[in-house]
């Protein structure tokens, strides 16, 4: 009898090649696989979970969420300890539930939280460069809190999404982005919560977001860009080290 | 004309197979002394940086410091930029000074400050890996602390080299011991001052005092072992991923 179970699981991305399998790198889902396939001992061919969405290469999760079937009887906490001890030290297990049968992580999701941080000291911090995106300039916070409530609500984010991700349906809704400071270790954290985000949309976000915080932009540009629905009118995207997916929520 | 320059460095060491150049993998002096050959444009043969000590792969430093002479024209602030820039981003020259002609990083080193962190947190913390020792076990800091002072002054810590590293004179002093108690990130750092330490000497007190953290080693044990001046007696040795060298001093 299969269970269709729901895992949690957070990772440090730097030595990942993302999250969705390829044939010659590695990846996130392909290392899990390969310690399902281990702990319940079944071939790895029959071991496919899915994700709420990919991460790309680079990027972090603190609560990614996947789900999958498995002929599996021991019970979902003795499973974490198992995987854990297979799975790298980059890669834990945070919670397993066993859900009912027509639970997805990727369709069933309603909101998800991204976050993204930056560091802007001027001293170069060595510990740093795989965690956040390096802007050693003054950065204004008021400006760029003025700049979120523009992209706040539903929107068509066509402008925000990387070309050539072929999304046709390009509405989002964005419910909340929050700024926090850390003064003592110069570290701007931006969060985002939406419905869902299109294909390097929190990157495209930031990256705008950080130009008008230096006042290369304002938010009528912002207001401009987002209804000019033209992905070349952002040039920039925030580089992949920054973002963590915080969360993904179901009903 | 030739300058004698004093660097203070830090680095990430994870991706680096330690500090002293080898024939075929990545090192921090060889990484540097490519930058410098970059910076200056002189042929990378004729630089020869010489480090405080080595570290080992996976160590980290927070103020390693080297020293070599340089035919150079530019303030050593300017300087440090260039090299800053040049260098990958887990590697930053923290300051450059002029110094006298016989200042040798090495052999006029007073005093070094190596901490060692370890994460007691029972949840796999996957950020962490690269950065700590997990040991997710209660340590009783009391008894660590009163181990501690029994390794405090001069003493022949034989007992705590690794062995086959041929040192002849094993006779070294700790001026201090210092274990600080982070609650809300389970984090222990254990902080050591000595006028210099023998090979893995800090990895391997680290894993005898945690044993006695954890009561499967006594106070008693430690003198014994310590007088002992035998490597045998320790069978363990900390990982390299928890160890920073925090600073070098001199006169």
């Amino acid at each position: 009898m299969k269970k269709n179970l729901k895992f949690t699981v957070s990772y440090d991305g730097k030595k990942y090649f993302g999250w969705q399998t390829q044939s010659t790198k590695k990846t996130v889902q392909e290392t899990i696989e390969k310690a399902i396939s281990k702990a319940i001992n079944i071939e790895v061919e029959l071991v496919k979970i899915d994700a709420s969405g990919r991460t790309d290469s680079g990027v972090h999760a603190r609560g990614q969420v996947f789900s999958t079937h498995l002929p599996i009887k021991m019970p979902p906490e003795k499973f974490k300890l198992v995987l854990n001890r297979i799975l790298p030290s980059d890669i834990s297990i945070e919670c397993i539930e066993e859900v009912s049968d027509d639970f997805h992580a990727r369709y069933c999701a309603k909101s998800k939280t991204y976050s993204y941080s930056i560091y802007t000291g001027t001293r170069k911090d060595p510990f740093l460069g795989d965690y956040a995106w390096h802007v050693p300039h003054r950065i204004c916070l008021k400006r760029m809190r003025e700049a979120c409530e523009c992209l706040l609500g539903e929107h068509d984010f066509r402008s925000f999404m990387a070309s050539g991700s072929g999304k046709t349906n390009t509405i989002r809704t964005i419910y909340e982005i929050a700024i926090k400071e850390d003064k003592c270790n110069d570290i701007i954290e931006i969060t985002y919560i939406g419905s869902g985000f299109l294909y390097n949309m929190v990157r495209i976000m930031t990256a705008l977001l950080i130009e008008v915080g230096q006042g290369r932009k304002s938010k009528e540009d912002v207001v401009r860009i987002l209804n000019e629905k033209d992905r070349t009118f952002v040039p920039y995207t925030a580089p992949a080290q920054g973002l963590y997916l915080e969360r993904v929520d179901y009903e």
